[in-house]
């Protein structure tokens, strides 16, 4: 069963191959957005058990990095792409590196939970910024992949904005755990790994910029790196 | 003036462009180990106009790497490389990243040079833990740009062993803050810039990794991240 046209053929089959690489990263950045949900319930619930287990799974998001990136070689040097496709390949490449280090950081969390567990085995209230903090990254990381999916530039810039927002929070959970240990010593230890899990936050918040940036190269063309958000936005949106 | 043999003209002309891409990567390589060395040094002499030197320095480091982004994306467009071609542009989009990443970690330092300065102006026999870890990393990054520069395998393998006792370096420097915290309270605050200048040479130890990584996997063509190293030596080396 010889194709009609082999053209079309191989341009259909090439589609596919892109549009199968798409969702390869949509399920890495799945696993990557539960990896940090766990970690922070595990904290939250200082249940071993769970840490243990984002920790085991770590694998899998790496697993998965290798073999999108060798998906993205093949692309490259099977079929040669050019314009938005060549593009694409190229976020890929770029969004994969990012989210398997969102990965790393759910781990140190998952690591933070298993610590202050053997200490006391409580959850104080005190604690409760770095849960603000939590639910803010998560929410850029599940937009940023949103915008990837739906490649949608505005939903992009949306996540870049939000991350000043994240680095205030941060800075706010920094100055309260400072504030703790200066009053009570007997807090340091537990303090520092608040303030390593709010840290892996923050960074889990530029990743997630990153990606955002990815986004916009990926649909516009425009690298915005490395220029304020205000600029950006009256350059590529004008 | 035609060239005689146009095929061997573009060939040289290719031969050029990808000669010209790892120079640019070098120059953007040293330019970092410069911020790193620089940063250290406004660390320990606490000073500020040093600091805030580093800090200015950054973009040019972001310049760096959205010109050699961009001259990637050309490669890929107007050349199609394919193989050992093909995996050094890849190395390249993926080094700079690190590369960029790495100078983010020198304004980092930078930064806790000028917090400390702003403190007591004095800087403590008891941070000499870090500046051991500081020459071990920053011989890190000069070894995984030397081992791209020659496209030397093992070279980038033993950056990749170095980076576990960079770890142990690490690990040593938080415990001996943590106990400095413990004794007297009243050097909360320094410490704790200490320990984030630590964990951000940390990083930059782990970045050089990644050089040398993307290193093997550009001579062998092999992907060796996330496998042990005693794995990754002997199933490549051998």
């Amino acid at each position: 069963m010889a194709p009609v046209n082999p053209n079309q053929h191989i341009s259909h089959k090439f589609d596919e191959e892109m549009e199968n690489l798409r969702n390869q990263v949509l399920k890495m950045g799945g696993l990557v957005e539960q990896q940090i949900r766990r970690a922070i319930d595990a904290l939250r619930k200082l249940d071993m058990v769970e840490a243990e287990a984002v920790s085991g799974n770590d694998h899998y998001v790496n697993g998965l990095e290798v073999t999108i990136d060798e998906e993205c070689a093949r692309i490259l040097v099977r079929r040669q792409p050019a314009a938005s496709d060549l593009r694409m390949v190229v976020a890929v490449i770029k969004t994969i590196t990012d989210l398997e280090r969102i990965g790393d950081e759910a781990q140190r969390i998952a690591k933070m939970a298993i610590n202050i567990s053997g200490n006391d085995g409580v959850f104080h209230n005190r604690y409760l910024g770095l849960m603000h903090l939590s639910e803010h990254v998560i929410k850029m990381v599940h937009d940023a992949l949103d915008a990837f999916a739906r490649l949608d530039p505005d939903a992009a810039f949306a996540v870049i904005r939000d991350d000043e927002k994240a680095d205030i929070e941060y800075q706010s959970v920094m100055r309260q755990m400072l504030t703790y240990m200066m009053e009570d010593p007997r807090t340091i230890t537990e303090s520092l790994d608040i303030m390593q899990a709010a840290r892996a936050l923050e960074r889990i918040g530029d990743h997630a910029m990153n990606i955002g940036e990815y986004v916009i190269y990926l649909v516009l063309g425009k690298d915005i790196r490395h220029i304020s958000i205000e600029d950006a936005e009256r350059d590529v949106l004008t």
